[in-house]
């Protein structure tokens, strides 16, 4: 399919629908309208039918989406109908939360090693990973081509191993490291900073 | 001061700018242009400018910003010139994470209790917290007044704990479960989904 530029304020928000739903497919239930997916998203039906829009034409009027049918057309624009591997580095609390995680694999992400610079963790296990040196982390990269990496690092060492990631071929960067790290335009990063998250509400309290 | 109705767009950019400037200040500097904060947050100095005078007179032309002036300013626009006190629902492996993360409590907010309903896990401890059982919940926020809770939950439970803890006075929600949850008008969410931020960044690879 020939895809139009879209802008990311609507790319951002079509992991928010196809994450309602995979839920409603859980549940059982076969269609859906925008009305309804809509309600559960917190956003308005004429902004659905308008972002999903975009991408073609989904449903008719009158009869709503095929769940399935819509689950797989997002998954197919996001590029997630394969299985991206991810590595970790950092393996704090952070790590291990991710690590223990079950809810990447069936959304399209499979972390496959884990590593840290701590003598005393690396060998350690997490699960059913053990924590690598990151010593040899870039040849790991080069080697394997990945893609994807989450940082749960220290802020200071941040930006630095983002530089090696970068320079070995990560094109996507998730950082839970509380600072904000310098990208060139082809690559792609995302934040998790809690603290960002709970100033963006005491703002209006 | 009196504040106009500023853009979520522009509020939602403060907290970033707000750690930057922290930052410069633990490295020591005192004043910073529009332009160094900017390559520090990945937005043009332009925008930073613009943004900034949302809230009034900030620095001079050509004189720069004071560092410690403008985090003041920042913190008393974004609230946190003070301590929140915040509870996390849910003592898995991310309330554990959360639990022992040391880098909210100079940003704003102080986690003073954790929750589960599981009764193998009520009454262990995580750091300094002794995980509390969520019968107690409600009482717990009514009681103490309580204004943002953090949720760590399965994504079935997530709903109903956030209608009870909302029903019970909670005003802002940071949401780790899987899931959409529906809140009035006066409660503020935000939501940290790894697969979500992840999917937004395969859709550019």
């Amino acid at each position: 399919m020939d895809v139009k530029k879209v802008p990311d304020i609507i790319t951002a928000r079509l992991p928010v629908y196809l994450r309602a739903l995979q839920r409603m497919a859980d549940a059982g239930l076969k269609t859906t309208s925008s009305q309804e997916l809509g309600e559960k998203v917190g956003i308005s039906a004429a902004q659905i039918r308008k972002d999903v829009s975009q991408f073609g034409e989904f449903g008719k009027q009158g009869t709503g989406y095929s769940i399935d049918y819509l689950m797989d057309r997002l998954r197919e624009i996001l590029k997630v109908n394969r299985i991206w591997d991810v590595i970790v580095v950092g393996a704090g609390d952070m790590g291990h939360a991710l690590a223990n995680y079950q809810g990447l694999i069936n959304r399209g992400f499979n972390i496959v090693a884990i590593f840290d610079n701590n003598q005393e963790k690396i060998g350690q296990t997490i699960g059913d990973y053990v924590i690598e040196d990151s010593d040899n982390l870039i040849e790991y990269v080069k080697e394997s081509g990945i893609k994807i990496a989450i940082l749960t690092l220290p802020a200071s060492a941040a930006q630095i191993v983002a530089d090696e990631l970068i320079e070995a071929g990560v094109r996507a960067l998730l950082n839970y490291a509380p600072v904000s790290i310098a990208t060139p335009p082809n690559v792609k990063i995302q934040y998790i900073d809690p603290a960002i998250h709970l100033q963006r509400m005491t703002y209006y309290l």
